[in-house]
């Protein structure tokens, strides 16, 4: 890029670092955890077309490539501190970096973050973003401490009309992908592309969850993966020798949004639990605990609904609303059951 | 990606780590640097045709990677710690994850670092590396130090047949483009290609420099670009009113390879100070403490030499045997002195 390119970003992303003891311009930056912290890091790279569309708004890009890094943390319980952003651009264009930076700013300001450090660089486009977010030492949520008979609960908006319920984005890309039999009047698409496109990681409900969830997730690879990822890590701790820890969800019920529930039984099904890129956190915490999970969602302002419970030896499976066990065609398992 | 591409990911890049609170796999990584450190991270991209040749080889390229990164951990006297790895790749073949992987971790081991975390993704081919170190509270090296008067120095390897001189890297480059009246013998290429895709970076320097150096950097974009952002982030600090800080550069004190001193005049001068990819550590240090300089460059086994001292209100000058300043004009320092 030619130095009037590296200017015109350095205009949109340069700003005061207040916290930091050191903050862009240098070879590094410089970060110290209070006493007694650890440092949570997570790295995302978003890239066009895999996991944003073309057509996206620049500022709901900037919101989304700092959101899905936020939940990461979220699902650590962490606080968030800082971030990195590493961006190759085609092209540096004015328009498309300012709304990248309103966006990226909006929601770190929202969460009283700032950009630390960066690198830019000319290519196709690309963001990736490093993220830190402060623990109490030893006091992170973890993948690995489900147990037999913990309840399985799910993260989801207050409100019918709040974007992003479960589900809701991959309904939305089956929209953008002109998907037959689909029932979504156009005043409603909006809120499904919101939750697409404006994931809201739940950062409080993942604070609020330490000391309470034995086991937590961010749901990105769809419900039923992302499951399969903590019955791994939580079985190969707790699970029994030849009885591998599995799970029971209840289909009917799993939070859904008003729109979801008008699709066929089978495309809600797909959605909810094969989905992804949902945001939502996915923990496991002990029956006895149920009413101290229900406050934490009180206090942190997120809903919070059981779905099932984890099993010894049963697998994945789940159920109807007779007890029967519904088929799950579109989600391999053998990554897991390997 | 498939399943299967994710774990031929997994099989290359999924090492047991072995100090790290919490390794890959989980939502976070965690860290904890000592107490009385602070974390110095710094984030690259490298995306193919800007960083690395279509041509390079995968262990090459996943050595360059890391490479650059610990280079910035060097420029601020860091001991390397960790590092995060997000990686978009069109498809994943084997053999290109494993030369990637084991150039990457043999520098990594080189240096006593794990790798705590990532992210892989299909698309174009892309590597942005976020690296940890620590460094003790106050004690990192900035390019901010800098004063009149200070010495100017630059690292270089300690024998003539050691890869990696100032400047080879862009030699290097130059005969890739073909580009005539280069006096390169084929036996000797492979010299200046190990400059080009293995740079080393000076870690150990670094930390020798903690306390010594008023100022360093790392010699990525170009000698006198990158002293240009040391003039101008001094310059705010220890700079005078209306004498802004400036350098005299000696020429003749540059170091060189055998290589390049077989080139024109003019060619060594655009591949010494505007050639860029270099990853030596140029920085600055008051005149008194000149031996200590020498002692730290044999304690950790790196050439280091004198080129030049720091002026006010002379901008940046370089010149020739007689004293006379000769011309740079393949640099724009509009920039520094805007």
């Amino acid at each position: 890029m030619s130095l009037g390119e590296f200017d015109l970003i350095a205009r949109y992303f340069d700003r005061p670092v207040r916290r930091s003891p050191l903050g862009i311009g240098d070879d590094c930056a410089l970060l110290a955890p209070s006493p007694g912290m650890q440092l949570a890091v997570s790295t995302d790279m978003l890239v066009e077309g895999r996991h944003f569309l073309s057509t996206v708004a620049p500022d709901r890009l900037g919101h989304k490539a700092l959101a899905v890094n936020l939940s990461d943390l979220a699902a650590c319980g962490a606080r968030p501190l800082a971030f990195t952003l590493a961006l190759s651009l085609p092209r540096a264009e004015a328009p498309f970096l300012a709304g990248l930076a309103r966006g990226l700013f909006a929601l770190a300001d929202r969460h009283d973050i700032e950009l630390v450090g960066g690198d830019t660089t000319s290519g196709p486009l690309n963001l990736c973003i490093t993220v830190f977010g402060e623990v109490p030492a030893g006091g992170a949520l973890l993948r690995s401490g489900a147990r037999p008979g913990d309840e399985l609960w799910v993260s989801h908006p207050l409100h019918d009309d709040e974007p992003g319920w479960l589900g809701d984005a991959r309904l939305a890309l089956e929209v953008f992908r002109g998907t037959p039999g689909l029932h979504v009047p156009g005043e409603a698409f909006e809120r499904l592309r919101l939750a697409m496109e404006c994931p809201q990681p739940r950062v409080a409900l993942g604070q609020a969850l330490r000391g309470l969830a034995t086991s937590t997730i961010d749901i990105s690879d769809g419900l039923m993966g992302d499951l399969s990822h903590v019955l791994k890590r939580s079985g190969a701790v707790h699970g029994e020798a030849g009885r591998p820890l599995g799970a029971r969800l209840e289909a009917d019920w799993l939070p859904r949004s008003p729109l979801m529930r008008a699709q066929d039984d089978g495309r809600q099904l797909e959605c909810l639990l094969a989905g992804g890129d949902d945001y939502e956190l996915l923990f496991t915490a002990a029956p006895e605990r149920h009413e101290a999970v229900l406050a934490a969602g009180r206090h942190s302002a997120t809903g919070v609904r059981r779905i099932g419970h984890l099993t010894t030896g049963g697998g994945l499976e789940v159920v109807g609303h007779d007890g029967q066990r519904l088929a799950t065609p579109w989600a391999s398992f053998d990554h897991f059951r390997a």
